[in-house]
């Protein structure tokens, strides 16, 4: 089995309970947080496919679909016990948005994309997920004001386009440049590292 | 005339008007509220489509568009007696939601997508009109707190995919679904049921 | 070099300035700032081109992107100089909805699309960045409450529809019409001519 098919897996996994779980933290229904973490899971992969005019990849392969499903229960049967492990939570999603990030811009080169929309459709698939979570739960996209998350993305999306051109293994620069989303992650969250803003200047 | 269109267009206008209604409820103006009637009734089946790498009926068929303005300019029109209809209006799109549902597995299953992708698309089509509205209107979409509703076309979706493995005939199995989304729909409304969510459990 | 093609660089970027100052004003961070600077670019364009099945531009063409890039950069380094043109921007941002607007009817017609549905993503591809934009930034969109706007783009490209029937020389009646969503925006900002609401004919 191909090891990037299941980390993406994995990956749609986390993302639909980190979807589910914010549902449940504001008390919807069950099949709201299933819905949430469904949207979660596929929103940012199916964008960046519907933008390279393909069908997502969860319309032909119903194995997303099952764990996203799995994603949502062990949401709802472990929620208690998920809060808890919010550190933990915090690694797989680190490791899951290098990775989605990552093989979206792979698979936009793929596609024929030019290297800068390549760039910005991996960036897409990691963070658009949450960005559509967010609005349908109605509240301002996290990544609008947590710390380095989608810029994580593209630095890291950035180097697997440079390393790529100077001809590196491909199973080589995934593993980079995903590890260098998530150390930027990583070190951003410990350190609370945050971007200005450019409205706090104004006067 | 094929009759399943004629309850597409039916379903598509009665979508309109409810697009628009909630639209004028928030003193937003006519042009307001006819592009929130548009987005209403063309959002679900125009993801679906997309998902399904097509392009959207009504691109292509102008019938749509203009069953839209009828639903609009009969929102306007009969603003009043239409919020006094409350209860015609809601058996109107009980039946509409059933058949936008289980026409959206149809035509998913028909263009080669997998049995529960096909489940998922054809609510989605149902429903996603109604959270594009709702997210439009700055509120928290309407199926993340009312009565069961995407859950009854889930279940009608589920019941078209069984029906159809053991052969019944397309057009009866159609019927049946649909109907089984509507009387799930009733009945949720009838005894205000509702799926619980995970956040009470939480103390 | 092709002035449509220059002018829908231009108005690429003027959108993108738009994004990113509404961000601005939101204190949300450069990141968060140049996200939806290119959201608000792209967004129009993009929805027209996948409901066309097309692939956005920018998937294949890198200039528009670059576009984005300078208009966010122009954001940030002239934040307040920007606020005092408000006036200056209002200009420009007139003249690229009419553009955006009138080039998307042409584009969806030359794909095949109905008349009817061309209006309707010509419209869509001046105004539907904004909405994203909005939506995004947790707003009420403003084409719901402001003077006469995404109408001012129905008029448009209205306008073109007709005008190509009767034979119009193509370049002619993108000028044309364009001019007549410009002129229609400046008298209804200048008289705050504004559309009225339903709901308040209520009681």
């Amino acid at each position: 089995m191909d090891p990037i098919y299941l980390v993406d897996l994995c990956g749609t996994m986390v993302f639909a309970i980190s979807g589910a779980m914010a549902a449940n933290r504001k008390h919807i229904d069950v099949f709201g947080a299933t819905f949430t973490g469904f949207v979660t899971a596929i929103g940012g992969g199916s964008l960046r496919d519907v933008f390279l005019n393909l069908r997502p990849v969860w319309v032909d392969d119903g194995n997303y679909l099952l764990a996203i499903l799995i994603g949502v229960i062990i949401s709802i049967v472990a929620n208690k016990q998920i809060d808890k492990l919010a550190r933990t939570l915090f690694f797989f999603d680190a490791i899951g948005i290098g990775f989605f990030c990552i093989v979206g811009v792979q698979k936009s080169l793929s596609y024929g994309s030019s290297e800068v929309a390549a760039v910005v459709l991996g960036m897409f698939s990691a963070v658009m997920g949450g960005v559509i979570r967010d609005t349908l739960l109605n509240e301002t996209p996290l990544i609008f004001h947590k710390e380095i998350y989608a810029t994580a993305c593209l630095a890291g999306a950035i180097l697997y386009v440079i390393l790529r051109s100077v001809g590196i293994d491909q199973s080589a620069n995934i593993f980079f440049s995903a590890a260098l989303v998530f150390i930027i992650r990583i070190v951003a969250v410990k350190y609370k590292l945050s971007l200005p803003s450019i409205g706090n200047y104004r006067n």
